[in-house]
């Protein structure tokens, strides 16, 4: 067993294992990878290149509009409106309701279909948007009554949100007409509607998702006011507030975003403060992104033209989430333009890496059936196709049937993430 | 419709209903609560007393200890301890079981039982404790080799925890040796022997749970050196760090600490400041209590001397989030002193409260037939039935069978919660 214990590179088994002695050949891969580590002011000029290319690109922040693409009249899209032209917005379509009441033909409203059949994906923006398809939702026909009304209600309920600028969950919304929506999910459909309808993003009508992510590193923002510094949020980080219309002002010394899959590794990387060894940004959603966590991740990305690294699980969920990130998901493609980040540099875990760092075979697991299909599926992305090194990854990760997790990298010392795995990807530029 | 809608005391509603007039009966009750609010100084010196009864009061931060109740001999808990007590610790278990291997006797170590049959109910301490009935885990056993083998590595690695004082996930540890853990839960389960053997809490071996709690309001700690004031943390609050012993200095103006399941709620609370009108520290674990906010939920009521009112959905599953945080969890019972926060009043929303403050039928929910099992099973629980209070609560909700969420209240508008019925609730003592 000592044998085993001492090619892990644990110190304290290797310390009790006097009898073998140190051998320089595989079993001692992670002192090899730690002595490839140049000093951090040679990886430290490697990212600023990288931050200069962000900086200087017309890419970042810049991606064409619809309009440019010729697709405005084909295609939608929502945009962030503060409160006030929400206001105006839902008075206008309102007033003309009343008219058309006054003028002896009931009320109806148009409103863009949301369906799978209306979605296209577009190569030059990377993200799903909406077709230009819509349906008559009229307060006269038996069939669209009740869902028009629900739509009055909430056009209602957002006029107030927006007049006292609070901000509410969908779970809130429900509740204040449950002998009307009967359901949660009848009053969250037609919410999306609104937004589609009134051209807004969610967010703009004050109706927040719940919070779930973290940030901690090399920046400093305004809240409701209040000056946060997200370098002194001790290990535990600053939670991302659910209205990321509070959050302004934002400054940055750091030269690129580390968005991170799990709390685990998120912890591990605000414990070492690692933001101080290489200036950056770390950001997590915990899992599933969430609007709030994209959103941020969005405003931060486009505000301070940073380059975003992500470090995930080498598994297909792992890249199901980044390509949430960055072509967004497809029951809210009508927002996408405002939910994603195009350009996320896929930094780790890669399949190729599990060979490269000598990852050892106990700790990869067998991919299952269905991670298997997903995986597939995956390959005929076109987020995914898009990038022959993508490709070429995920296609490594399906025929050799094996994922890790980013914590399988603690096999090697715990803190092997941070001062030598992390730091050589940086210093070779191994993202693609 | 528009009768319907005024009795919910929608200012929208309300203004666009223009032909039926406002009656004075129950369908204004919304209305007729705030009428009832007295000035906040009134409220406030209500808080104040509650406060002073607190800070005055010997029960807090000073419960009986086990050798108080002469049953130091017959129970057993763990207790925090700083990485250099941990170390030694495991150095004279690893000098004991060396001393014994030498005089020819091989090694063994005698492990606490943590089964339900070695747990039991202390009234004096108002949770579960655990018995001393222990097992020889032997190496020379075939039994019991590979845990004994387990347990060795553990030591092993916790020993590196705390000489390099870093914190890991127990996700970490399983990795760093696959072959022998196999799969995480054989770690997991030795760890808490671990813990239960050297009397040390589990996050005193540098062993965290990830975090999911945050908190805001009249707080001002330090986190590993970093000053965190949460009356300036916009309305995302603070993360709660996973390894609250970075923790320390904690200062406080507030008057007492609410404790809200869920964080829509908690959202609401820190957008509209509430604890600028009414000086309290706001916390959440968003459902179900992790380990890193019970810790810190303790951390302040002790050091803080404050009282905890609980404001929770009215439903078994919003009593049995406080019976954690009150009476810790089953198979954490050998941490329990370390973990639980006794003595949390029951503020809202409670069964009586649906008929109280007039929460229209159909904001309230039917309970299912496994919500009436959790109810009749929670009525049998020790840390209720010490209570007429929360008993009669718990009785007329399954009688009723009956339940609501908080955010039932946004039925009367969406900050009736922090401007009405939080506020009169405070004003009356209404908890228990």
């Amino acid at each position: 067993m000592s044998e085993r214990k001492r090619r892990r590179g644990d110190p304290a088994a290797a310390g009790s294992s006097g009898k073998t002695k140190i051998r320089s050949d595989a079993s001692s891969s992670p002192l090899l990878f730690k002595n490839r580590l140049k000093p951090d002011s040679i990886i430290l000029a490697t990212l600023q290149q990288l931050h200069a290319a962000e900086q200087s690109s017309s890419s970042t922040g810049k991606v064409p509009t619809l309009a440019e693409l010729g697709l405005s009249s084909t295609c939608r899209e929502v945009s962030d409106r503060d409160p006030a032209a929400v206001r105006i917005t839902i008075e206008d379509s309102i007033l003309a309701a009343a008219r058309s009441i006054l003028e002896g033909r009931g009320f109806s409203f148009s409103v863009p279909s949301r369906s799978s059949s209306n979605q296209i994906y577009v190569p030059e923006l990377d993200r799903i948007v909406l077709r230009d398809k819509s349906s008559i939702r009229s307060f006269s026909s038996l069939s669209t009554v009740r869902k028009t009304t629900i739509t009055v209600r909430l056009l209602a309920l957002i006029h107030q949100l927006c007049t006292k600028n609070i901000h509410v969950t969908k779970r809130d919304l429900f509740y204040t007409d449950v002998k009307l929506f009967q359901d949660q999910t009848q009053s969250d459909a037609v919410l999306d509607d609104v937004s589609c309808m009134l051209g807004c993003t969610r967010s703009s009508l004050n109706v927040v998702a719940s919070e779930k992510g973290v940030v901690v590193g090399r920046l400093i923002f305004t809240e409701q006011g209040d000056r946060i510094d997200c370098t002194k949020m001790g290990v535990g980080g600053k939670a991302i507030p659910p209205n990321v219309d509070h959050v302004g002002n934002m400054e940055s010394d750091a030269l690129f975003i580390l968005l991170v899959e799990k709390d685990a590794a998120f912890m591990r990387l605000a414990e070492d403060r690692f933001y101080n060894r290489f200036p950056c940004i770390i950001v997590t959603a915990k899992g599933q992104p969430d609007v709030a966590t994209r959103l941020f991740l969005k405003k931060m990305k486009t505000e301070l033209r940073l380059p975003v690294l992500a470090l995930v699980d080498s598994d297909p969920y792992g890249l199901k989430i980044l390509s949430v990130y960055m072509c967004g998901s497809k029951n809210m493609s009508y927002d996408s333009s405002n939910l994603t980040t195009p350009d996320i540099k896929w930094l780790g875990i890669r399949p190729s890496d599990l060979d490269k760092y000598k990852i050892p075979e106990q700790c990869r697991l067998p991919m299952t059936d269905q991670d298997l299909k997903t995986g597939k599926d995956l390959l005929e992305e076109d987020f995914v196709k898009k990038s022959g090194g993508w490709v070429r990854e995920l296609e490594l990760m399906v025929q050799t049937k094996q994922k890790a997790e980013i914590q399988a990298l603690s096999t090697f010392g715990f803190q092997y993430l941070t001062e030598v795995y992390l730091p050589l990807k940086l210093q070779e530029k191994d993202w693609i």
